[in-house]
């Protein structure tokens, strides 16, 4: 099923939100991610330029919000819905975290149905009454001593959840294609480059009588930890080769001097 | 380990932000998931009222935000760097999404690093050099025709990853103890590695007129990925100084020879 198909079976319900740049930047959170399905409840204001400025070009979600009266009105036509609270409630409701919650309403939307997913009012949250609307209540994992997330920074993290867990969904099966240069070299070619910075530290007196073998394997294992590809392996080959040829001429020159 | 205690090795950095609310709104969706350490590269205006009103009460998070100069200063002291990216980039860094980039994130500071997470101008994101600072990519999985999350929303969700596999985590994870010697470096002893690299590779006439850029680029991502521990850059610097010894003594006697 393609994703936008999926994603039109989501509706993000505001419930009588204060700031109308708020239902803006829910508008906007929401687009990001791919959701276009917005309600409005008795809003304090809206249509109003501030929700248009911080919508920032996500109009077309703001153009097509439903506005109603009440949240059972907002709510015909959905039949799982989830409702946000900052707050462990006295509403006997299963708490999820979001990720439980945004399974929850993907398997609901696989099945076909129609998800809520309600937001209450920036102060005080959804009443009991509309909280006992909701199949399940989703907490996001506040701390507890600062524990109220800006309404539409809900919007957003409930959208991403969503996202994410359609899109690992999806991808399961999926191979991921990596360009050919980036294909770690094998160890042939890795050994190859290990025997040449041997030589190199030989001729660049880097050992100066202490035995090379601690070292090299320490080096050998900071180079497989990188896991070079061949085009790193090249330009390492060119820096060993360069040290090499100024540990020559250095040879050379001094050997002359000698003579 | 208590969460507080792996809490305090996060630093959410905010490069260049241009509005000051972005930065409130920031401190607060940290402060949500119980982060406080923040620091803020050559902001446009900060202190500001307007940042302390959309803080909205996480006044501690901005009295305590550090104030640096540019990405490389803020990174001091931090051995794991996460830059976020709306776009794709031309960058060859690892993509991660950000719950497995919240995973790695918290890998590394269970082993006891400061980590980084850098996010960038809300227009311009990251210049490819800060980027190239950081030990991989993280993109917010967002649709490709409207890709740009609000900057404090960007934080919000990373910070919502790093808290949801914190808590995920807790009670199954046992600290892991590594030797202290095998502890990342941090990022300033790091970029003291690539300018002894750099000017190595200047001095044995590596780049032969070509442009040095690309070749860095590429070692940085080499070395970045390797992550090397304290002695493994010793072991580094020492090979440098003596390719730049065998580079003088050639040049010396090239010079000798000449006169």
């Amino acid at each position: 099923m393609a994703l936008s198909e999926l994603s039109d079976r989501f509706r993000f319900i505001l419930v009588r939100t204060s700031h109308s740049g708020n239902i803006g930047s829910a508008a906007r959170a929401m687009r990001t991610m791919g959701f276009d399905g917005l309600s409005l409840v008795a809003p304090n204001r809206f249509p109003d330029p501030e929700a248009t400025a911080l919508a920032a070009g996500a109009d077309d979600v703001l153009g097509q919000a439903e506005i109603h009266g009440d949240l059972v009105e907002a709510l015909a036509g959905t039949t799982f819905a989830l409702g946000l609270s900052a707050r462990r409630r006295g509403v006997t409701l299963p708490e999820l975290d979001p990720r439980e919650g945004a399974r929850q309403a993907l398997a609901a939307a696989r099945r076909g149905e129609k998800v809520a997913l309600v937001f209450g009012n920036e102060r005080t949250g959804l009443e009991n009454d509309e909280l006992s609307r909701c199949h399940a209540m989703v907490r996001i994992p506040s701390v507890d001593d600062f524990s109220s997330l800006n309404l539409s920074q809900a919007v957003q993290v409930v959208a991403y959840e969503l996202r994410t867990v359609m899109l690992a969904e999806e991808s399961t099966a999926a191979d991921i294609q990596v360009p050919e240069e980036d294909v770690p070299a094998d160890a042939e070619q890795v050994e190859r480059f290990f025997e040449h910075l041997a030589r190199t530290l030989d001729d660049i007196d880097f050992h100066k009588g202490r035995s090379p073998v601690t070292i090299m394997l320490r080096l050998r294992k900071l180079f497989l930890r990188a896991r070079p590809d061949l085009r790193e392996l090249r330009i390492l080959h060119g820096i060993l080769a360069d040290a090499q040829r100024m540990a020559q001429l250095a040879g050379q020159d001094q050997n002359k001097s000698r003579t």
